[in-house]
């Protein structure tokens, strides 16, 4: 890096202009030139680091310190994912009352610091108070329980509204569930502040706010938010990652998956989600690094342990009943409805989604008390035998009103979630669409038991459910339809089958959850291609070109290209010849990001492409730094400056901020081949020559508007560059 | 496509020249091309589909056959896998006796259908005799003893002798464990044969023979292999995947997926091994389909059921004891061993690899009957209480003899797995690796656990190892050395992971094994970059652009391209002017693959690129078909044809096999971005332009070659096209 003249402006690596070769808010990146970059930086260092013991270490420290960023971004998520649920158990319990030996235990904690309650009545105990008990200085009676349910009303009220007040007050970007932004993050967009130190405090406050409130929500997609803003936050304290946007934009995809760890106790699942769902750039070494990062942020979870028990797992099933051949078809069933509720994408009671979840995957043991178990218990129990417990019961009286429950809340809890929806909170989307499925499943699954009861000599059922025996597992319904629903309204597969399989533990039902989650998907993409990510990203008018979708359509480059063939010649600049206040004049007459450089307009012979911004600030710095720069001055972009008048100004010399291998295509280029180039390069725009002649130039917003062109949508819907 | 002049030579879609867009062996696919071309037949038959029914359910059919292949791959894999695995244990019987019902009986289901064998001597019946019964009359004495050896070693001989010649006469593709030919195909390199119908049948048999014989070998690789060629096979069902090369090493790609997940039972893992280690281009939606293939190749192998149990399981692990952090250190060194095994890569009994690690990993019961739990037996079993048989034992004599056996068998082995390697008979590298680490692991555990037994007070085990409780399970070491092993040699990471995790059922230790894998990678690279796959890639020579490594070198795209300073210039052809006879002679005095075509031979500016195989074949074709085309015929590459003179000959118009978007990059382009741009899009060759005009051209081989040299080997290496 030595011995370079004065005329050279830019260095990739000590980058002394200010501004040159950074981006502006709502803009996309170049990922080649940022993963050049990234490489000139990391060559300057291995070379370097053969000269001094200081540069040794300091190249030992740089390699290491994406590991040593991924365990600070699993530490913190995981310690934050723990606090939000420790802050949220303390803030629901606060609905129903108060601790007396201090208001900062929750019911559970308190009974176990009183030493009073007993092994059966774990969590009635003197110290806590209900507000009723409180207040009125009684527990029992009518009163009491209005006096109950209305402090209940008013604390989740409370919540909500402090919720929706401190979003709009503090941070709007904190609200829903952030996913959407974040794949147009990964992509290359620029959202300035969306990661930012006031978003995180805001929606990890506010999250759980809304968890505690009541509000038919789930937090995985606010804690995939939360653990990118953590990863964004922790980027500043590498060089490496805090300059380079490519290199941040690997940070965030682990963060992605570190975010699914955390929500569900899933790390491979976590993996998968980001690799399947969010990230658009997810090379080896990236899964290796969110691979650990969900771990180390796993075991940190399970370290504070929130759901009291040392399990990862957060809806653990304990039945491992095989199924049989024949079942597949009902799960197929749930299957279609879970694809056509995601299609229709609108589509829950007092028990939050969590635990409403969890207790429809469980199975009934004789013990069970819930309702949703309210089987007729059979006469002698010595007829079906000891070890039967589980076998397949006729429906009591009990079973009958859960059910109607379930099918009154599936109706409430659509009402509900159009609701929450609306609202400007962090809000996710799993586990409300879970609970949708899971309550479709066991209604079916308890349906399908009662016939196999009552039908267990019929062709169906017979040879392997005779009486007595354990045939149907409802709760198994559940989990299929839970995967089911969830699958219909994200088009997750692969990912959304080994979250399952891990947040239940449930090797052996790997075949139903991927027949079930493929129907449904098949069936979702039968109404349309788009999952709810995509579409909100249409909505917002977000430059992502989605790299699931075929480009279909047989038009070539030049049909897609600016200018068209009516619009005034393309804006180009020559290596030499052009004055300062010519090219000034140029870039203010247009509004384009870039210029490509050309020998001369008559060859029309691609020379490189100049940036506007960066052109901008170096005639600035030049105009003020650079003594005789002025707008007579000639602007040159050649290797060796051109011989000039003795009395002429000193010429200013840009080729240091030219980009000397622009993309070109040419213009008989099929587009189905350009958006592949632009996708899997990750550009930002790229010449098209014919014969040899600069034609014309392509953008990524140039495709995106074709597409939505094509698609029969207003092309002005794609807003920002 | 009406309406097409007579000169339009070739059709994308109704390949009028049979060989025309076309590979040669060993050569290298360029996927852009492949891919677009898939495209357009994709594109033919949705716009040909609003016009009639048949061809509605011809488009239907089309976007199904995808899954329908992937079905079909899953049940030939699954059905192929089971069929080795019942093969492999007849014939292994076979050594030690034979079954008088039917020779075609193995030794359990011979004596299973006698049913004179008791509960407690499943494997005695008079119906099985040993090869000394049946020729002396008698088991007992040493002189039966000696019968038996000798015709166990005779039969162990004659399989391998078997094997070796069979591979040797009929399909020498058969050898080796076949992963590194199969990543190079997948990465676009032209084989022909090593997937064919003699490769797969030659594979099946001697595998089982090779199996059964004894030797030291997995069956992971060979299996891969396996799966591959049916899927190769299969794909000659549909014209979609038999005419196109891209789209076959899709399918190829979740075949990969398939042989792992019936060697191990580990679908998940399957695939990420896939993604992980085999495939070049891993789309999404091959993420999906091979998750579907490897599921279906499961079911099939679980329902044909080899293993006797009705589990996906492998090595099932019933315990369950958690581990304490402290340990990690422990399983960090079994790591360092691992790396450091796979970095020297020369490295087994009696006992089959399989056999070996299932025992190594179980954990003790007070029943178990394995010297391996030869501990004293407490006194009295009432002082550490009724549930704690499995807590930590002091050693006994037949344990202190398993572990000499151990450490004799870990020598051995590894001499044995060298002979094994030099074979060329199908091996798989997986179990004998996992047998060499589970044994280092195993004796770690145990010296561990009678560390902590005796010394049971020091800072290290008090709080978590008191007397009689269950502190160290020696099982878990075996399970996370046999990983580090793999890890070392193969250089996995998540995938093997996932693999370890389904092999053996244990959630809980997920931490321990990434520790171990993690370490062990690290210490493998630390030694040389590249795993046993990419080395022997290396050595035999094949064109692999590896996508893991970054290519850090600082060389622009001029250093590298061809022609060099000294050399002549670049051989274009113009698009017109040149005769029939000129290209002839252009195309004989060279042996590129294919020329560039030119507006002129002053102005340099590129029109085209055209292949040589296209070339000739088109020429031929001409002379042969079309009238008045001779040596003095213009060959012309424009789109209007120029106007001859009246008794000049026809001229021959060669517009339709010229790409008319060949990939240019300028030749200031930083080697790094060229290396990016060959991989990310599966490039074949580049042009090279300086200021719009044509200065060279870059192949893959050029880049190999360039990378070679940086890493002072002989350039020369790189064998193919």
């Amino acid at each position: 890096m030595n011995g370079n003249g004065p005329s050279k402006l830019v260095d990739p690596l000590e980058d002394p202009l200010p501004g040159v070769g950074t981006y502006e808010d709502f803009n996309t990146i170049d990922w080649v030139r940022e993963k050049s970059k990234d490489r000139d930086r990391h060559r300057e260092i291995t070379n370097k680091s053969r000269q001094s013991t200081v540069a040794l270490l300091h190249s030992v420290s740089d390699a290491f310190s994406g590991w040593l960023l991924m365990l600070l971004v699993g530490l913190m998520s995981g310690a934050l994912a723990g606090g939000i649920d420790i802050a949220a158990h303390w803030l629901t319990d606060m609905k129903g009352g108060v601790c007396l030996i201090g208001f900062w235990f929750n019911h559970e904690h308190c009974c176990w610091k009183s030493n009073e309650a007993t092994f059966q009545d774990r969590d009635r105990c003197p110290q806590w108070q209900s507000w009723a008990e409180l207040i009125t200085g009684t527990s029992e009676g009518a009163f009491a329980y209005i006096v109950n349910y209305l402090m209940y009303i008013f604390w989740a009220l409370l919540f909500s509204f402090l919720a929706v007040t401190l979003v709009r007050a503090f941070a709007p970007y904190a609200c829903g569930s952030g996913i959407p932004e974040i794949k147009t993050i990964l992509s290359g967009f620029i959202i300035r502040g969306y990661l930012g130190k006031w978003t995180l405090i805001i929606k990890t406050i506010t999250l759980v706010l809304a968890v505690s409130s009541g509000l038919s929500l789930g937090k995985e997609g606010p804690l995939v938010h939360v653990a990118c803003c953590c990863a964004n936050i922790l980027c500043h304290l590498f060089t490496k990652y805090r300059k380079n946007e490519a290199k941040r934009r690997e940070v965030l995809s682990a963060a992605a998956a570190v975010g699914v760890s955390v929500a569900f106790g899933a790390p491979i699942g976590g993996v998968l989600f980001s690799l399947e769902e969010v990230s658009y750039y997810f090379p080896l070494k990236t899964l290796w690094r969110s691979f650990f990062a969900a771990l180390v942020a796993a075991f940190t979870l399970r370290s504070i342990n929130p759901f009291g028990n040392s399990r990862l797992v957060l809806f653990y099933v304990e039945f491992h009943a095989p199924w049989h051949l024949v079942e597949l078809a009902p799960f197929v069933l749930l299957g279609i409805f879970g694809g056509l509720w995601g299609a229709r994408r609108e589509c829950y009671t007092r028990m939050s989604g969590a635990e409403l979840i969890s207790e429809l995957f469980n199975d009934c043991s004789l013990l069970d008390s819930s309702q949703l178990c309210g089987y007729k218990q059979p006469a002698n129990t010595s007829e079906t035998g000891v070890g039967n417990s589980l076998a397949d019961r006729p429906a009591g009286a009990g079973l009958y009103t859960a059910l109607w429950q379930l099918a009154l809340a599936l109706v409430f809890k659509m009402m509900i979630t159009v609701i929450t929806f609306g609202m400007k909170v962090p809000s996710g989307l799993f586990i409300p669409s879970m609970a949708v499925g899971a309550i479709a499943g066991r209604l079916l699954g308890v349906g399908m038991e009662q016939l196999a009861y009552y039908n267990h000599d019929s062709f169906i059922f017979k040879g392997w459910c005779s009486p007595g025996a354990d045939c149907i597992t409802p709760g198994l319904y559940a989990m299929v339809g839970a995967a089911a629903c969830l699958g219909g309204v994200t088009r997750m597969t692969v990912s959304l089958v080994v979250i399952m399989f891990e947040l239940t533990g449930g090797l052996e039902y790997i075949v139903p959850l991927m027949a079930a989650t493929m129907t449904s998907k098949w069936v979702a993409d039968a109404f349309g291609r788009e999952g709810i990510y995509e579409a909100h990203i249409r909505l917002n008018g977000y430059p992502f070109l989605e790299p699931k979708e075929e480009f279909e359509h047989s038009s070539l480059t030049v049909d897609v290209m600016r200018p068209k063939r009516s619009d005034p010649a393309l804006a180009v600049l020559t290596q030499e010849g052009m004055t300062v206040g010519q090219v000034e004049a140029l870039v203010e007459s247009t509004h384009y990001s870039g210029f490509p450089v050309v020998v001369s307009q008559e060859s029309q012979r691609l020379v490189g492409f100049v940036l506007r911004r960066d052109l901008l600030i170096s005639i600035d710095n030049a105009r003020k730094r650079q003594e005789g720069v002025v707008s007579a001055s000639q602007v040159v972009f050649t290797e060796h400056a051109p011989s000039v008048a003795a009395d002429a100004p000193p010429p200013l010399r840009l080729r240091g901020i030219m980009d000397l291998s622009p993309f070109t295509v040419t213009d008989h280029t099929p587009m189905d081949i350009t958006v592949d180039i632009f996708r899997k390069l990750g550009l930002r725009q790229c010449l098209v020559t014919h014969n040899g002649r600069l034609l014309g130039i392509i953008t990524k917003k140039d495709i995106l508007k074709h597409m939505a062109q094509i698609a029969n949508r207003d092309p002005d819907s794609i807003l920002f560059n």
